[in-house]
């Protein structure tokens, strides 16, 4: 898998009214279709890097596995952009619904919902993990040190694993979800423990990057970006402390902030 | 339909070592299940305004309309996040692939793709309007003098329609494919001719967003926001001007400059 996520492209840059003509590096943006034993499943577009990552987190987040062990096989071309799946199950991929709507018992002024796919595998985290606010910005700059595509094409996210004093693995992609997938799928292949993990992200905090966390089974969200309503009470709900606006030596806890040592909760 | 797009939340600021507890606004995100002729068709998370737009964008994004007056009837019914949309035609929504590839002919080294719910609708733009820079600069300002909301939430994107020197009008959504379909059914439903219009916008010039230009029929793109290749690949075989990263009284052409009035092309 090689790791070629820009392309160049011929330019005009406008500075008031002095115009260049210049080369500019620009994310890649590939699609990818799924087959699932041989049926189409969905197409992705996706930055084309750990395609393997990001095919198995997919089909975790979507609720079609749960573990490594029920892919049979994966292949993937790159060139065509076509992964193809084997899983030992049968399954009819048009039998699994991406966006069929879930409404809770406990739906009352909240509004609380899930996805059906989710109903499956979303799940209270009850991590005793905890961090300090100090560990919360240096892991944030650590990430965006190691983000320079960002910083060239302004146009990628960043999802990463990480223990509270380092950052273990980073996964990018011009999708916020799909970095997200890609850490999910390397997680679920190297069957790696959350207990004393957590999650550092550059996208922004919604619905479904919570219902993400919380299948990843993390108990901490450590974002560079805002967060949405639905986004928190979800995260209230799921036991999932929720930090954003991570920027230089600020940030704000938005849920469950006794992850956090120094809080002074009252 | 009201405006409240955002919820008041208690929060822990960290700044350093120093911390406070205090209220802040966040970006209201709420699902949305759109119903066509009494079955389940999809459901989206919104921001939660000017939903008569979202689904009218969206079933026209989708392919399943094309004109407004295939619609027999919309109600929607906010508290419980529903849509019902009556067609005169019958439709099976399981039949719709939202997500189907479509490998057009012209597939060699630069993989172009749509889905196949665009190919019926994406189109060549040929419109003749041409705009100065300095119109782009103001544009774009006037945007984001008018989306207090992002300041105050960072969380949510806008996308407009204009003529050359002002904005008529200003959708808004935490997601920034909604907020481009909004715009898409107000256009719909007022038929609004395209011909000496563009389209200013927030967000990433993606793949998808380039087909939503191409099918609302824009000439010209700008945004404050980053390209990926296969958005200005797409660009450039619709014939979309696609201006990318305009901050201040800065931006760059990346498709058909010819549009952009001072340009001095080669």
């Amino acid at each position: 898998m090689n790791d070629v996520l820009e392309d160049g492209w011929e330019i005009i840059r406008f500075n008031g009214h002095s115009q260049s003509t210049l080369y500019e590096e620009v994310a890649i943006e590939a699609p990818l279709t799924i087959m699932i034993n041989g049926s189409e499943f969905a197409t992705i577009v996706c930055s084309p890097s750990h395609l393997r990552d990001l095919v198995v987190g997919f089909l975790a987040s979507e609720g079609v596995i749960r573990f490594y062990n029920e892919i049979k096989e994966i292949s993937i071309d790159e060139g065509s952009g076509f992964a193809y799946v084997e899983l030992y199950k049968s399954i009819d991929p048009s039998q699994i619904d991406h966006s069929k709507r879930f409404i809770g018992s406990c739906c009352g002024k909240s509004r609380q919902f899930y996805f059906k796919s989710d109903v499956k595998t979303a799940k209270t985290i009850t991590s005793k993990l905890s961090v300090t606010a100090d560990q919360c910005f240096h892991l944030m700059k650590e990430l965006q040190t190691n983000s320079e595509q960002f910083i060239r094409t302004g146009g990628v996210h960043n999802a990463a694993l990480a223990t509270s004093d380092k950052i273990l693995t980073i996964r990018t992609d011009i999708g916020r979800h799909n970095a997200l997938d890609k850490i999910y799928g390397h997680i679920i292949q190297e069957k790696i423990r959350l207990a004393d993990k957590l999650i550092v992200f550059s996208g922004r905090i919604s619905s479904e990057v919570l219902l993400k966390i919380s299948k990843i089974g993390a108990g901490i969200l450590v974002s560079k970006s805002a967060p949405t309503d639905l986004g928190l009470k979800l995260a209230d709900e799921l036991g999932i402390t929720t930090i954003g606006f991570v920027r230089g030596r600020k940030m704000n806890i938005y849920t469950h902030p006794h992850r956090i040592i120094d809080t002074k909760t009252s």
